[in-house]
Formats: C-alpha cells, structure tokens, sequence
C-alpha cells in the first residue's frame, strides 16, 4: 500500500484520524481487508504500508499475519496499535525491518524497502483500466500486489515497478476504496486456492 | 443487515464501539463498503440495519444512497452520524420510516419493516456454503441482499426469508466479513451492470 501522505510517525489524533494524520485512516481498513477474515487472521499475508508523510517520512510498516497478534477489525483499535508502532521507532531505525511488536516492524525507507525484503514474488499492480483480473493467470505463490491510496499511483511509482516487470490488473469496471480492492483480489486468491488444492 | 446485538439507540462510546455498542462497528463498516466507492456515494443503493441491541430495539435504520450527505469512509464519522441519528428519534416512533437526516431514516420494528418498505424486490441471503454467485444469474434491479452480522443469520430468519422465496448465495470459499462480501457482491453486480448497459 502506498500512502502518498499518510504520517510515517506516530503523531496524529485517534478522534480525528482523516483529518490529522495524512489519511492514514485509508490504509487502516487496508489492513483489516487484508489481514482478517471472519475466523481470524489470515495465515500467510503480510502487509506493507509506505508512509510518505509528515517529517518521519519514508517509512515503511510491514505487518505480518504469521507473528501479528492484536489485529482487531475496527479502525481505532487498528490506529491506536499501529501509532504505539511508529511511536516507538529507534533513533538509528535504518532500511532492516526492525520487530517492534509482536508481527509488526518498521523500516526507514520508501518502496525500496518493499522491493527488498520481497526477494522473487512476482509483482502486480493493482489498477483501474488494466487486463480484468478474472482473465489473468494469478501467481497464487510468492506474490506481491500493489495498491495506492486514496491518490492512486504516482508516476514514478509506476515506472519503478514496470520496470522490474511488474504487471498490472485491475478487479472491476469501477474505481473503488483500497480495501474493497483488497477484499476482491483476496477472494480470486482464495477462488484460486480452492480450485487448485 | 441484520444486526444481532447492535444497540438500537446512540448509546453507544465513540471511543471503544465493539465494547460499547453491541459490535455496530460491524455494520458501520457495511454502510461504507455498500454506499461508497471512489468517486462519491453510489447512486440507488439502500442500507438497512436491523439493530436488535438494548432496550430500544428492535429498530431499522435505513440509509438511502440517493439522498444521503456526509458519508464519510472512517469508521468514527459513520458512528458519530448514526449515533445522532438514533438519539433524535422521536417518541412516538412506529413501523413506518421517518426521516431523520437527509437519507437516513429510522423506524421501530424488526426484519418485517424492511421487507414491507422493500415491495416486490427479490430477495437473495448471502451464506457461506450457499450456491457461487458466480454461477447464478444476479438480479440486477430492485433486488435485496440480507447479510448477517459477526453472528451469522439466525434460524428464524432464515426461515422468514426463506418462506418469501428467497434464495441463497455465497461469494467464495471462506468466511468473510460481512463488509468484504459486501464488496465482492458489489463487484459482481458492477459487472454485471457493465456487461448489460
């Protein structure tokens, strides 16, 4: 997930999370789409959030549902626990991902970070007006999926990842919110495993 | 929606809604993933929540895409509206809607004010092990999708709808939350609008 001006530290307001914290509340429900499903969490997800915004910036927050613990669905839950995150970054926080809790680590970085620690996944780009993810052939191992914010891909963004080969799908005739685009990749993976078990 | 313990009045706490409210978080999230997509409200969408919580239920509220303002994707907005909205309910409140809000409208009763205010729509249940939505033909117009709650449907109302003629669908292989079926149903009827216009 790209955050072009979500916070990259902790310093925004759990009352007013749109509003203080560079949308930031985008990327929570981000989280929850991709982590949790009614039973639980998912066993093999991990989520990235590149945080573009205010002076801590660039961040990078991986969490992953492996050792994650905590992940609750609702969105102040979600914030509180990813502000004591950036809030207790080190002063020497460097481009390692460093654990800070349980499934939760930080990087100083930008997307490099992500390109880094995702070694060989194949990379898709979630877009509106790309090849329909239903007529595509999925990678169901080792894959990595990117998706703006709110503000869509920048330019630059695009070109990083096509130029590493990344493809581009996109999951439907209409543009709609980050999470709804998580819900629906994640139910063709889940269609994908089960055809392929 | 049908809110199995959702508290039926504005007394609920911004600040911890699943401990407070009788998880309405749940259904909060539902109204932003039925009404929202990125460029705005949806134009002919209705929400109705069946809050069966506290010492005022049973009571709907229904949400109209049409004429809805402020309909915020952060889950604290959303609270802080239909915590408004249920505290402005008047006294005499009865089976028939009243508006209290632009677009949003509050009436006593349980299931059986929805399906008087729905008419002649066709009535789909979204259930996990349930025919793929896939594989059924989607009704495109005036058609009502019921989803339960965290708690999943309760007998009787499978029962009731059943003896309208409702039919069953799922939308994949796990059991998700009611906001990411939400979204996936939309998408199919996203394409299924594409396909036909």
């Amino acid at each position: 997930m790209l955050g072009q001006t979500a916070t990259a530290s902790g310093d925004f307001l759990l009352d007013d999370l749109p509003g203080s914290s560079g949308r930031i509340d985008v990327l929570l429900r981000c989280i929850r789409a991709a982590l949790l499903f009614s039973h639980g969490l998912r066993s093999d997800v991990r989520v990235y959030l590149v945080l573009r915004g205010g002076p801590a910036a660039p961040r990078v927050l991986r969490i992953d549902s492996k050792s994650a613990r905590f992940i609750r669905p609702d969105e102040r839950c979600l914030a509180l626990l990813v502000k004591k995150t950036l809030a207790a970054s080190p002063d020497d926080l460097g481009s390692q991902f460093v654990e800070l809790r349980p499934g939760l680590a930080l990087a100083s970085g930008d997307l490099d970070c992500v390109l880094a620690d995702l070694g060989e996944a194949a990379l898709t780009m979630l877009e509106e007006q790309a090849l329909d993810i239903r007529g595509v052939g999925l990678e169901r191992d080792d894959a990595a999926y990117f998706l703006g914010d709110h503000l869509g891909f920048q330019p630059a963004d695009r070109e990083r990842l096509n130029a590493l080969g990344a493809t581009a799908v996109s999951v439907g005739p209409l543009s709609l919110h980050s999470d709804d685009v998580i819900a629906i990749l994640s139910n063709e993976l889940d269609r994908l495993e089960a055809r392929t078990r």
